[in-house]
C-alpha cells in the first residue's frame, strides 16, 4: 500500500502522525511518501502544487491529508491553489462525508438523537470551479460574478454513486438543493435523481431544500440515510452534520475518484487550527477515521472495521479532553 | 396606516388573521387591502403577480404576507413568480431576520444558550436573480449554470444598513461568506465591509465562512450580534438560526426597501405548511411578530414593543401546543 502523505499546516502533522501509526498497526507494508505542501513551502518557494508534485502523487494508491491553511497566507490562496486544485486535477468527484454519532459521544443537541447518515457531496462542479469574474474592481460600479457549473455527466455520476450507497444502507436517498430558486441547476439535479432512481426501485427518494435540510439536521438528524447534494450545499451541510454528531474533531471525509483512475484523498473535515498547533492538543480521531475510510476504499474492509471499532471503544470511555498522542496511543492499544 | 395584505396559501390566512387582529388592538385606523395572490388565483387565472397588482400594492405603507406555496403548483413557480418577483420589483434589498430566544422557550440545543442576533441578508442579488441557463437539456450533454451577481452598489447598501444596526446594538458585525472559494464575490463583500467599517470605528467586525457559521449557530449562537451576508447564505443560516432559537414558528422577517421608495414587506419565515392548513393548528406567533417588525419599520416603536412584550409573556407561560385562534386571543388579552 503506497500512500502519498500531505501532513500540511497547523495541527496537520500531529494528527497525521497518529493516523499513520494506526495504519501501521492494522496493515502490513504501508509505504509512505511525504509531500511538503502548504504554508511553509509556499512561503519558501512560492509554490502551491506543481505538476511534478501531482505526477508523483498520482503514483500512489491513495492520499492521506492532514490540514492546509495558515493565517500568514491570504485566505483562499492555499485553499484554491492546493486543496481545490488537487480535487479537480485528480477528479475527486465524490466527496464522501459520513456522520455517525458514536455511543457516549456528547452532542450539542437536546434529546439523545441517534445519527447515522452519509453525505455524498459533488466535488468538481457547482460554484467551486473558479468560474467568475469582476469588472470595475474597487470602484462604486464594481460587478462580481460567480458561476455555478453543473453538467449531466457530473451530476449523474455522483447521483449514481449515492444510490449505490443507499442500496447497501437503509435504502433512502435525499436530494438537497434549492430547486425553487436555482431553477436551471435544480431541474438538472432533480431530473437526474428521478431518472437514475428508476434503476434503484428499492431505494426511496425524497427532496429537501437546503435551508430546510439545515433545520432537520438540528431537530431530526435521524431522518437522513444518504444525502446527495451539490458542492457548495454539501460544504455547508456537512459542517452542521459534523457539529451535531459529535463535533468537527470526529468528522472524516474522502475525496474520491470513483472510476479509480486517480488516487483518492482522505482527510479530516477540520482545518489546520493554528491556535492549538504544536501543543499536543488536537484530537486525532478524525484523521484516524479518515485512515479507516482510506482502508475501506482500498478494499481492506476488515482493517477499516478494526480501526472504527477501536475508535468507538475509545470514545465510549473518554471522559474529557485527551492529548493528541495519548488518544492515538489509546486507540492503538485497542487494536 | 394602509396595509396591503397577502394572506396567501395554506396556513397563511389563519396566521395573518391573528396578526391583523393584534395590529387592530395596538394601532388606530389600520386600513387593509387584501390581495388574492398564490395558488388559488394561479389555478383560476394563470396569474402570479400582475403589473396592476404591483401598482396597487405600491399605494400602501407596508405589506403583510402570510405564506405562499402549495403542492398543487410545481415547485418554484409561485416562489419565483410571486415572492421573488415582489422582492425585486419593490427593491427589498434588506432582508432582516432577527433571532431572539424568548424566556422559557425550548430550543433543540443542549445547554441553555442565550440568543439575540439579527441577520441582515441581501435580498436582490447573489444567486437569486434568475441569471442562469441550460443547454442540451434532457440529454447526456446537458450543462446548466446559475450566476451569482454581486455589485458594489448592492453590497454596500446592505453592509451600511448592517453597520447602522450594529451601532445601536452590541456593536459587533460578522460578515458571513465563502471568500476562500468564491473569490470574486467574496473579495467584493470583504472589501466593502472593510471600507464601510472605517466609518463605524466603534463597531468590531469579524468574518466567518458560511460553513463554520453554521457550526457556531449550533454550538455558540450567543457569539453573534449582527450578521451581514449574501442572499443565498442568508437564506440558509436564517433557517438554522430559527431552528436553534425556538423554531420556525417564531421567526419573523422583513423585506425592506431601506430608501423608503417602495413599501416594505413583513412575513413569517415559515412556509404555507399545507399539511396543517385549515386546522387551527398553526402557530401565529411568527406572523404576529412580523406585524411588530412592520410597526417598528413604520416608526411606531411603542406599539411594536407592546406586541413583542405580549408575545414574550405568552411564550413564557406556554406549556404545550395551543391553537392558532387561542394563541392570538391570549396575546391580545395581554395588550
Ligand atoms: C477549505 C475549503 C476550500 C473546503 C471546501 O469548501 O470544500 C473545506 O471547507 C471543506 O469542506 O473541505
Ligand atoms: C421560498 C423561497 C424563495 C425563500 C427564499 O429562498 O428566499 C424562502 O426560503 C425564504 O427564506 O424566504
Amino acid at each position: 500500500m503506497r500512500l502519498a502523505v500531505i501532513a500540511g499546516d497547523g495541527i496537520g502533522p500531529e494528527v497525521i502522525g497518529e493516523a499513520l501509526q494506526v495504519l501501521d498497526v492494522v496493515v502490513d507494508g504501508v509505504e509512505t511518501t511525504e509531500y511538503d505542501l502548504g504554508a511553509r513551502r509556499y512561503h519558501a518557494t512560492g509554490e502551491l502544487l506543481t505538476d511534478a508534485d501531482l505526477a508523483s502523487i498520482r503514483e500512489h494508491d491513495a492520499i492521506l491529508l492532514g490540514a492546509i491553511g495558515d493565517p500568514s497566507v491570504p485566505s483562499g490562496v492555499l485553499e484554491r491553489g492546493l486543496l481545490l486544485t488537487m480535487r479537480f486535477a485528480l477528479d475527486h468527484h465524490v466527496n464522501l462525508r459520513p456522520s455517525v454519532r458514536y455511543p457516549n459521544v456528547a452532542v450539542p443537541l437536546a434529546g439523545d438523537p441517534s445519527i447515522d447518515f452519509v453525505v455524498v457531496r459533488e466535488g468538481t462542479e457547482g460554484p467551486y470551479t473558479g468560474n467568475g469574474g469582476a469588472i470595475r474592481t474597487g470602484t462604486p460600479h464594481e460587478v462580481a460574478t460567480e458561476v455555478s457549473l453543473n453538467t449531466r455527466f457530473g451530476v449523474e455520476r455522483v447521483v449514481r454513486y449515492a444510490f449505490e450507497r443507499a442500496q447497501v444502507r437503509r435504502k433512502k436517498l435525499t436530494l438537497v438543493h434549492k430547486t425553487n430558486v436555482l431553477a436551471f441547476a435544480g431541474s438538472l439535479w432533480q431530473r437526474t435523481v428521478d431518472e437514475v432512481g428508476r434503476g434503484y426501485p428499492d431505494v426511496a427518494t425524497d427532496y429537501c431544500h437546503v435551508d430546510a435540510a439545515t433545520i432537520h439536521m438540528v431537530t431530526d438528524p435521524g431522518r437522513f440515510d444518504v444525502i446527495v447534494t451539490d458542492n457548495l450545499f454539501g460544504d455547508i451541510i456537512t459542517d452542521i452534520a459534523a457539529a451535531v454528531s459529535g463535533g468537527i474533531g470526529l468528522a472524516a471525509s474522502g475525496n474520491i475518484d470513483a472510476t479509480g483512475t486517480n488516487p483518492s484523498m482522505f482527510e479530516p473535515v477540520h482545518g489546520s487550527a493554528p491556535d492549538i498547533a504544536g501543543q499536543d492538543k488536537a484530537d486525532p480521531t478524525a484523521a484516524i477515521l479518515s485512515g479507516a475510510l482510506l482502508l475501506r476504499h482500498l478494499g481492506d474492509t476488515a482493517a477499516a472495521e478494526r480501526v472504527e471499532m477501536a475508535v468507538a471503544a475509545d470514545l465510549a470511555e473518554r471522559t474529557g479532553p485527551v492529548s493528541t498522542t495519548e488518544t492515538g496511543a489509546r486507540i492503538r492499544a485497542r487494536l
